[in-house]
């Protein structure tokens, strides 16, 4: 059993430790929380902790917390040259203090706390300074997921760019059409099947060949009488962008 | 058995053509199309046809043809006081010429030759000029699909609108981060679980409750080091204007 400690309590961390709390090869020792609250209900009472000097021994100290408190939070545990990963798709490696041996532990996936996920299906991105410590997040990684890659740190910030184009600005044009399906009293719910349809396209064609649209065919009379019908200034300036980054794309 | 006759030989005319083959209780009479090699493996010969002196009776004609060509497509038709609906999401009914009766059969669906669809799940929209003429247009797209609605013209357009920043923006932000992919030597594969777990997302939570990411979360450092990485101008300035939508949006 690799026993792995977990330092945060917010949706990185939520999934964690019920993806480790299921796993065969892991024990997950303890779980470090400012606001115990939030996990509560996941984890026996003596498994959480509140202060860094409670931290028992542990093979893997994973940091799950927001990008700006990495450093900080690696500065502070009371130990040297133990394994720690943190889960980032930004920071570099080295975000991590010296006085540890560094890895990056980073699952890629968007994460709500009132939605649950298939972790086998996450991809999870690997690092460590060292082969050995390899070894370990990869047996880690591997007891929770069936896809497990290498990746270095300009390629983790590299595809964490390409995940805030394909899943957060993907969810906000998402908000922009139930924006308009409601100023015109229509269901969001009649677009379902096509948001369905343009994610089954993307898995069997490239993005190239699955691109249709007024844009794509330089239709100019239709993209016009769009944005006649868009009175939002917000709303205009992305159709415009969009339209013409599609227009020029090689 | 009511018979309907396609005007058209494109992705739509293509998609309804295999549907209505497959209706219980439709007959496809003929099917008009200035390449008729684009069909000919989807009919028997005598069923195309490529000249409108040789349309014969039916119940329902359906012009699916581009935009730009529907009206004069309507004013070609040999005939006068008959049923006639376009497909177009954009177009009013009334670009239909007034010698005969005017619909709209509009499947709110992204379509491409190359893949199949299920018409069962395809919302289709319909609009008539009486009453009389949209128990006709909703028998047969009951024939094909089991989510059929009614619609004016301003909201099919507001609709269209709405599938242009679902499907086609949404598909580019795809292609964008296909490109930061290809640029970082990494597989776009790691990313379709994402794309997956986006659109599972949608389904059972609205985009506002969906929404995460650093912009949403006024992460600036992180959205800094993103905006450092792309070198691309089109690609910042998409990435600019996303961010501000959604930092803005209510």
């Amino acid at each position: 059993m690799i026993k792995v400690s977990l330092i945060g309590s917010g949706n990185v961390a939520h999934h964690l430790i019920e993806a480790f709390s299921k796993a065969a090869n892991v024990e997950l020792v303890q779980v470090m929380a400012r606001h115990p609250e939030n996990i509560s209900h996941l984890l026996s009472p003596n498994q959480i902790i509140s202060d860094y000097s409670q931290l028992l021994e542990a093979d893997l100290y994973i940091i799950a917390v927001s990008d700006a408190a990495v450093s900080e939070v690696s500065q502070q545990l009371p130990f040297k040259n133990k394994l720690v990963a943190h889960t980032s798709g930004s920071l570099a490696m080295d975000a991590l203090a010296d006085n540890n041996r560094k890895a990056v532990f980073y699952p890629l996936q968007t994460f709500s706390k009132t939605k649950s996920v298939d972790f086998k299906m996450i991809p999870i991105g690997l690092e460590s300074a060292n082969a050995t410590d390899f070894k370990v997040v990869e047996q880690v990684a591997k007891s929770i997921s069936d896809q497990v890659f290498t990746i270095n740190s300009v390629q983790r910030k590299a595809l964490h760019v390409a995940a805030v184009f394909m899943n957060n600005f993907t969810n906000h044009l998402y908000q922009i059409g139930a924006d308009i399906c409601k100023e015109h009293q229509l269901s969001f719910e009649i677009l379902k099947p096509l948001i369905r349809e343009t994610t089954e396209k993307i898995m069997v064609l490239s993005p190239a060949e699955a691109q249709t649209g007024p844009a794509k065919r330089n239709d100019q009379q239709t993209i016009d009488s769009h944005l006649a019908l868009l009175k939002d200034a917000n709303q205009k300036a992305i159709y415009t962008l969009l339209t013409q980054s599609i227009q020029n794309h090689e």
